[in-house]
């Protein structure tokens, strides 16, 4: 088969797996599809945790259509499992769909069990071809990946800055940045992760609610605010203390939470998490760990201000940028920069990431950004 | 025909007219197909002045190829022309071939020809349909539209800066902030350009050639240095002084061209332009004129830096923006800022571009901003 045939199959499969994306965790997202001669014959992905894995639903779906899965190749984004989950391995269900060519996007990205689901199938006379559009595979299941190997939640990094790197004003008042169709997606976004985090100026510049005013939303991400300095719990003018408090979270360092204001936070039922210090700033990879192991979130969303965004890209756990870059330019040195850091004396020294996307959002455009590997 | 039709053969008539786009000044870039039955069935452009124009390159392809012009629809992305120029009018040749339906992208932009074509065709029997893909046909010759209103030469403002606005970091020593993919696509501008301005600041921290260093480039484009403070004419440190100063032009205020340095330096055959002074900084406007008027020149591209970025676009001069984003972050406030300008107390008057594309180019993103209409 021409490795063009391959790719677009494969790209499908990620397509399809991307359905999932809201559902399947602790699981990865995966798609798969059956196809027959380079045509699509039938198709599947994981829908949810617990449900089938999304090779046997494609399976299913040949079955469905009375299509003779021997005859398919069946592509899938992740390998195949090898192992007794909730579900039997997928491998078995290959070997019994008498399937004979098998293309694989991404190994299991945890170490102990990558390669194993292949080599079971090539052992059986499988053949397996692995690493097709292996980069996008990857990029699909990096929440996952983070969840399997860092044991914290994953952090997508969502920014709205003017053309030339502002997200506000010198006045620093709210003020929109972006345009409506952005501001549609950023409460997307929300709706896709279990907490929303901010830095203590973005508290106190925008005084925000940090919530998702989607009406699919089925329940409020969790309030995360970084902060050295609490406020006191009765301080009016927040309104997440107001009307959110039991699902407010600050991260400080060891001296707020011992301060006053930490234990009358606590007092009040607001959850305060001292963080350790690193040499840029509160320790986040803690936070993000915390925030996983004991509230369960998978995906934390954060907002800014431009010293958190910085601090989180510096730590390594910007695990995936969205900049809704508006087409305006401000010319005020001393309007406020999206990334607020440390001295950078040349540009060698600029943390690096990697374009994964660019595309249009109303009148912005918003791209899309990973770590380099 | 269907919208759709209409619009996916206007799309590749505007494909075709760029093929033109080195060759064309003063006239605009044109593209044509002939379509039987939404199947295009014959192409042309308009090659370069003196040449065809688009319509008859069109017609005379369909000729070749033995198709019936009269069975055929003309896609055409600029309104036909009605006068008697270096070339007859198209419209004669449009009832010639018999056509009888024209499908025009937008409409000439001088007010004094804008809708003869079409009107002439029209009480001829022809059946004439305005503004498919308007917008995109209008932004292709947007050039020839500076070229006929304003008399001036056409500015594409290019900036290579950080995913934070940067173009350099606080040493603002020269370093490359863009991938050597981005550096080739600003020789092929240069090679588009008849001129490549840049500010005082630039010139001193990058002492630039400003040529084009690709092989295919037939001449190199005039350098222009925007300063207030101009150099002495032997001052050996600037490159373009000591090895290209008859192709070097200053663009400065009445008091730099009156000085020692500046008399010395036109006693030296460097040409030294006095600019009117505006409210926000020297009339960039009027040495784009003088540019056009004087040495023909019909684009000129500006490299920036941030002071003279942010002029241009305060001046309303900035047509077109070509914006290269490195997928790095500087984090610095400090670090050079890819416009740098007035105070601007609130969001609500930054300036105001829109986005018409954006394409990676190799690890980075080029962005392309218009005006605003």
């Amino acid at each position: 088969m021409a490795a063009r045939t391959d790719e677009r199959l494969m790209a499908r499969a990620i397509e399809l797996a991307q359905r999932g994306l809201l559902a399947t965790a602790p699981n990865p997202c995966v798609g798969a599809v059956l196809a027959r001669e380079g045509e699509i014959v039938a198709e599947g992905w994981h829908t949810a945790h617990g449900h089938p894995h999304a090779e046997r639903e494609a399976i299913a779906d040949a079955r469905r259509k009375g299509v003779d899965t021997a005859a398919c190749d069946l592509y899938v984004t992740l390998e195949p499992c090898n192992h007794h989950g909730r579900t039997p391995p997928c491998t078995e269900a290959v070997l019994e769909a008498g399937i004979r060519r098998v293309v694989v996007g991404c190994a299991d990205p945890n170490p102990a069990v990558a390669g194993g689901g292949a080599d079971f199938l090539r052992q059986r006379g499988v053949a397996v071809e692995m690493g097709v559009l292996e980069r996008e595979c990857r990029d699909l299941i990096a929440d996952f990946t983070t969840w399997t190997l860092q044991k914290r939640a994953y952090c997508i990094l969502k920014l709205a800055q003017t053309l030339d790197g502002r997200i506000a004003s010198r006045s620093a008042l709210p003020e929109a940045v972006s345009g409506p169709d952005s501001q549609c997606r950023v409460h997307e976004l929300r709706r896709l992760c279990g907490a929303v985090v901010v830095g203590g100026g973005t508290l106190r510049a925008d005084n925000p609610r940090l919530t998702c005013r989607l009406p699919e939303a089925e329940r409020q991400p969790l309030a995360v605010v970084v902060t050295r300095s609490l406020p006191w719990p009765d301080e009016e003018r927040f309104w997440l203390l107001m009307h959110r408090h039991r699902e407010l979270i600050f991260w400080t360092s060891e001296e707020g939470a011992d301060s006053d204001q930490g234990k009358a936070l606590s007092a009040s039922q607001v959850r305060v998490w001292p963080l350790p210090e690193t040499g840029h700033g509160l320790d986040l990879r803690a936070g993000l760990s915390r925030l996983h192991s004991e509230t369960g979130v998978h995906r934390a969303l954060c907002e800014g201000g431009g010293r958190l965004a910085f601090a989180l890209a510096r730590q390594g756990v910007a695990d995936e940028l969205r900049v809704f870059v508006a087409p305006k330019v401000l010319g005020d040195a001393r309007a406020v920069p999206s990334f607020q850091g440390d001295w950078a004396p040349a540009m060698n020294e600029a943390l690096g990431f990697r374009f994964t996307g660019a595309e249009t959002s109303g009148e912005d455009m918003m791209l899309t950004l990973r770590p380099r590997e």
